[in-house]
């Protein structure tokens, strides 16, 4: 059993200075000048309190964190990039348990305490990706929320066999079902859709998937996954990852796919890429539609780019959709902490009494200068644990 | 005089590790094993070295840096961003010269050696902002290269007197001439480019022109400019700032542009806007055009991100560009180096013997690897001093 913790002087979501008292890794209560003198006391310093913040997209098994500069090899296509990285998996030996361990080192670094990541399940890799994040997980339960998501990175269809090791997949235990391109990578949308929604309703789990499909090809498969969210009963189970549709110039079109969305309560999770087009966070957020938020591949063979930090990401979500006001910037922070833990089905998440002490201390005036700042995180609190203080993590990666 | 500086073991641009001569604040002699008994020693650790860094673009005189934070309050449209901070000037007492002398140090701090920073001139400020941008260019002379542009940020011809205005500031020193939009703010583009071209004439000073004006508007705007270049025999003296209309989707147009730049040596200045057409870097460098980078306006009334790392910008200039490869990279580097010291002028720029002592080392294998990870900056030298080192800066701000 931890022992309780009292965090004083903090001001959660920059608003009045309070104390927090946490027992049990469960924040039991808020309220200025408490005591506990069975408690270890961590002086806030007036620090800015968020929830633990949360990468909603990411790729743990395949970072290259840690394994030295690797300079960029694909060419631009998607399917160069796919090829490539199978090349590379084998010839730079990518361990997933030893790079994904690594990556969650470096988010808890950062305040990140909730991870979805879309994990390879192809026919060169098997099921090794599962595998290496699964331990992963274990290993790191005390300090890391972990979902995974069995992903088909290089096709579902056009690849022999991945159908039936997605389908193994999810019964070592994934906790969603992943998709690519129903068009253009599988050439096949409603086979391809048919083999996702069948297995989420098979296994009762829900289904996230990488949509890059720009404009009207893109709509046509948002509309085939919206109509399969319909009709399966799975609102609220569903997310569109990329989304890049949503960012079209055809306002009519788009608005008519945020009609479909939030109809079916489908969630759309952006990295904010400053060269795609890229969903209008304030519309879907205007829509009711939940938007959750992801760094993607952090230093992989797609894009040497990423640190883990999901305030950076904040701030280039912000930059991506003009967000200059406070409100404004403070929906792309929603995007990485309650739009995050509502697309992963975090409970007790948040700075109330009664949720979990997932904690996150930063040295800022207000939320928008957070985002802007990324100040280091002073202490990083998992369900009632200190984990980081002034950036040093208290466990370790390989 | 400086005494001798001897920085051994670091890797100039990421290459082999090399010591560095530096006497009178020029870089005397480089090689492996270089000893000089009169001259201080820095240990290197195999850091990679990189010319001091260059802001081609910002606005000294009228950042919030340290003010604490002041929620954004200014409306989408430009001139309510213009009306805006012309109230808020003086509502909030935003003192041109503490103001500069605080974002001096913090782009210090960061490693930037160099700023072109367009100053306001107008009919509410008159020449304070001049006032005070000199005073700081004259107080932090030792540690940073500084160049003011005269800018009618509220307009040139709508606002009675401003002309006049810019002249004095000219005289008052000014190394160059601004302009803004002269068709969608000055809604006269003759009459505001033949004031902008005949200051530059008169006072012999490059110009440089902040252009939002996007798609066919600007490249009317760019035409004109360029006809004012090249019969006014000012090739490699003008720099359009920002160049939106070079992001429009119409190649064609785009191209027929990117000609006349490139005839006329006029040299463009990015940002990496991701919520904006941008001008397409590798194909500007492919034509040959010089590129430099700037933040714009650092947390000021017009936008409240940025921080003044150079090394920040290349990788939101790499974002904005889709740039994977290392080479891709470098070049958004090279916008935040060399690309801003030609623009500048600035001579004795570089690593190599007979050049100006002006250095950044930091902890990373490559060119890319610094930019996408932005290490802090463990030594800065300007001149032949140390000014920076691990990110603790040697003067002060007010
Ligand atoms: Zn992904
Ligand atoms: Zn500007």
């Amino acid at each position: 059993m931890t022992q309780p913790l009292l965090l004083r002087n903090i001001r959660p979501m920059g608003g009045e200075a309070t104390d927090l008292l946490i027992r049990g890794g469960v924040i039991a209560e808020a309220g200025r000048g408490l005591d506990a003198p069975d408690a270890v006391v961590e002086e806030g310093g007036g620090a800015l309190a968020l929830p633990g913040l949360v990468e909603a997209h990411t790729h743990l098994d395949k970072t290259l964190w840690g394994m030295g500069w690797r300079p960029h090899q694909a060419g631009p296509a998607l399917m160069d990039k796919i090829e490539t990285e199978r090349r590379l998996k084998k010839e730079w030996n990518i361990d997933p348990a030893r790079q994904s361990a690594r990556q969650v080192v470096q988010s808890l670094r950062h305040g990140t305490t909730h991870i979805r990541s879309h994990v390879d399940v192809d026919d060169a890799v098997g099921l090794a990706g599962m595998e290496g994040v699964l331990a992963t997980r274990q290993a790191y339960a005390g300090s890391m929320d972990i979902q995974t998501i069995a992903f088909p990175q290089s096709g579902l269809l056009i690849r022999p066999g991945v159908a039936a090791l997605l389908e193994d997949a999810m019964r070592m235990g994934a906790d969603g079902v992943g998709g690519l391109d129903p068009c253009l990578i599988d050439r096949d949308p409603k086979g391809h859709l048919d083999v996702v929604f069948g297995l989420a309703e098979k296994f009762g789990k829900p289904v996230d998937i990488h949509l890059h499909e720009p404009g009207q090809v893109g709509a046509f498969s948002m509309e085939l996954i919206a109509e399969r969210t319909r009709v399966l009963g799975m609102q609220g189970k569903v997310t569109i990852s990329h989304a890049f549709c949503l960012g079209d110039p055809d306002l009519a079109m788009v608005d008519g796919l945020l009609d479909l969305l939030a109809a079916n309560n489908i969630a759309v999770m952006t990295t904010g890429p400053a060269s795609r087009p890229a969903p209008p966070v304030a519309k879907l957020r205007a829509r009711g539609i939940t938007v959750c938020a992801g760094s993607d591949g952090i230093r992989d063979t797609w894009n040497p780019y990423g640190n883990g930090d999901m305030l950076q990401r904040a701030m280039l979500i912000g930059l991506r959709n003009n967000f200059r006001r406070d409100d404004e910037v403070e929906m792309a922070l929603d995007a990485c902490t309650w739009g995050g833990a509502a697309v992963m089905g975090a409970r007790g998440y948040g700075l109330a009494p009664g949720c979990i002490a997932d904690i996150v201390l930063v040295s800022a005036e207000s939320l928008a200068e957070a985002v802007v700042s990324q100040p280091p995180r002073a202490l990083v609190v998992k369900r009632g644990k200190v984990v980081v203080r002034d950036g040093e993590v208290s466990v370790r990666a390989p």
